[in-house]
């Protein structure tokens, strides 16, 4: 395979692998200005990797925000747009969102919504961004303590996707990704999760395989279901439970990462698929022990299903007040919109919580 | 002609003409909760006849904003995505915006926003909304004091265009959908030009005709060209020079209304479209006359061009920094992007406030 990989869709270019950022020159020269925004981590690791890679493009602006998901917030949001209006950027400008998932939602966001849409360009700098957030349109900020309650769908003009910055992050922040990275394996890419299976993330050493293979998986499902009209919906397992767990925490005062939220979502919602489906008990116990060797567990009780259950009805997933999960069939095969009761869903987090034994 | 007019366009539909209303129950009728975001004025005046004109359907929950274009708000649209929270409103539902350019701006916006997209509706209850802001998908927010500064395109499931809202308003308040009427006219419709010309808008009694005319013309031009990319250039004429007079006079606690600013921004590129165009002066002379019968002149004087031209570099139509114009070459026949100096536009509202006399 020749790096880096180029995928013309329409309407979004992806230059996937080792030496995108490099490729990239010749298409950023285009536009008038460019725009750069970024968290002040970013600005202190990538930006300078970024500026020394493609020595030959001029920034004329950036627009720092403050690192974190409790700041993917209409605060910062408004201070992009202020910022934006004192660069007086205009629709010719290019907007370029560099970092993860935090700035290309929030980001993204503002560059589609300032003068009624600017073009933006996504670079994400962390795995999570490489094989999910970056990829897909979905763009948006945290509001009234739900999370993405406010945003829009609106693909990104292009996606550059280099692992050339992985290595600017700390391992342990690699896990989130890696939880989206196990989940197309589960849902669309048997191949992909049994070259994973039996992996601890941080003993993996060729990430560029796998960035390539999960991303393409992902552009692979939303390059004809933006909308999530169909089988886009198959990317939510382990999201409708997880997110529910993620806000939890979150409005607990006590946030723990989307990975490792997710992750017990997969836990609670492989259960549900087990019992739906009659899955082979072995397959479930395979999922729980890889997700086990690789995720820290909750420590939620009983006492607190309830209000993870009250948060679920947030879920933008839900259609008519009915909780419609994606589960998987089979390693690597998933189905979306069954409809499931509240019951199952509470017993899926008692199972989370006691592991009880898999029963057919 | 058989009333309600039905356009079934992808993606929208649009009813329009006397009936729409009572014609929309069945459509209505398919969703799972109705919402309706309005204004005080329109709770107080529109709202007791759309429930008039269709008792059967049940209105879920209602949000009142505060209305008046410097409203059209941040704070505003926090607070409709607050109430959208509360009522916990999901993609199934149907938010309908009742409501002059106003409310479908800005709750255009938050709907399209909320949950990444619920699934809105625009029914107008002035002339403006009737023949212009409720169609085209045009949605946002002023911000940072300018107008529509942040915002997105998207359309509105459908559009109910009744007359019978118009009722409900004082005459002098459809001064100006009235400018965007004779607009049309001069950029793509000379049958209505010439059905207009020498009237005075408060003596017209057609006004039915007039709308289904003037709403057919918008919806020809955007339906094709929704982002703005070509020939719905064409609706600019007059809004380049226009918006930043707005702007001005917003800016400076006087603000003006947006057709009397229109109708000045139509006189000042009437003027350069016969200078570029060497258009016969008597044509001009009947625009500038026309205009003069229904909107009151500006007050504005030489030392306040220098800040006007300063407001127009915010506009979002600009180009690489170039000025691009839709002018008139006769009447009925725009062109759009014709790139014009700044000296020129000066000397437009020299020409404004000074009414020299016409010279090719």
């Amino acid at each position: 395979m020749n790096l880096p990989l180029l995928l013309e869709t329409d309407p979004v270019t992806y230059l996937i692998g080792d030496g995108a950022i490099e490729k990239s020159a010749t298409r950023l020269s285009q536009f008038n200005r460019i725009i750069v925004i970024m968290d002040e981590n970013v600005e202190k690791h990538c930006l300078p990797v970024f500026k020394q890679k493609i020595p030959s493009i001029n920034i004329y602006g950036i627009i720092t925000i403050i690192s974190g998901e409790e700041n993917k917030s209409i605060h910062q949001l408004i201070y992009i747009w202020n910022e934006l209006t004192r660069l007086n950027v205009g629709r010719d400008d290019l907007i370029i969102n560099l970092g993860g998932g935090v700035v290309t939602d929030i980001a993204g966001m503002a560059a589609a919504t300032f003068k009624r849409g600017v073009q933006f360009m996504n670079i994400p700098t962390t795995l999570l961004g490489m094989v999910d957030a970056a990829i897909g349109g979905k763009t948006g900020i945290d509001f009234a303590k739900f999370k993405n309650q406010v945003g829009l769908f609106i693909n990104p003009a292009c996606v550059i996707i280099d692992p050339v910055f992985l290595r600017t992050l700390e391992k342990p922040h690699w896990q989130s990704g890696f939880a989206e990275v196990m989940k197309y394996g589960l849902i669309m890419d048997k191949e992909l999760w049994f070259k994973l299976e039996g992996s601890n993330y941080l003993d993996i050493s060729d990430w560029n395989k796998i960035i390539i293979k999960a991303a393409k998986d992902k552009i692979d499902i939303v390059r004809f279901d933006v909308f999530e009209k169909g089988m886009r919906k198959n990317l939510n397992f382990g999201h409708t439970v997880g997110h529910a767990i993620e806000s939890y925490y979150l409005k607990s005062g006590n946030p723990v990462t989307h990975g490792i939220a997710i992750a017990a979502g997969m836990i609670c919602e492989g259960w549900i698929s087990s019992r739906i489906f009659k899955v082979e008990c072995s397959n479930l116990e395979n999922v729980i022990e890889m997700i086990d060797k690789n995720f820290q567990r909750l420590d939620f009780t009983d006492g607190d299903i309830p209000r993870i259950m009250e948060l679920m009805k947030q879920d933008k997933k839900i259609r008519g007040n009915k909780h419609k999960l994606s589960l998987i069939k089979k390693i690597g095969k998933a189905v979306h919109d069954i409809e499931i009761n509240d019951d199952l869903i509470m017993q899926s987090l008692e199972f989370y919580i006691k592991r009880k034994k898999c029963e057919k």
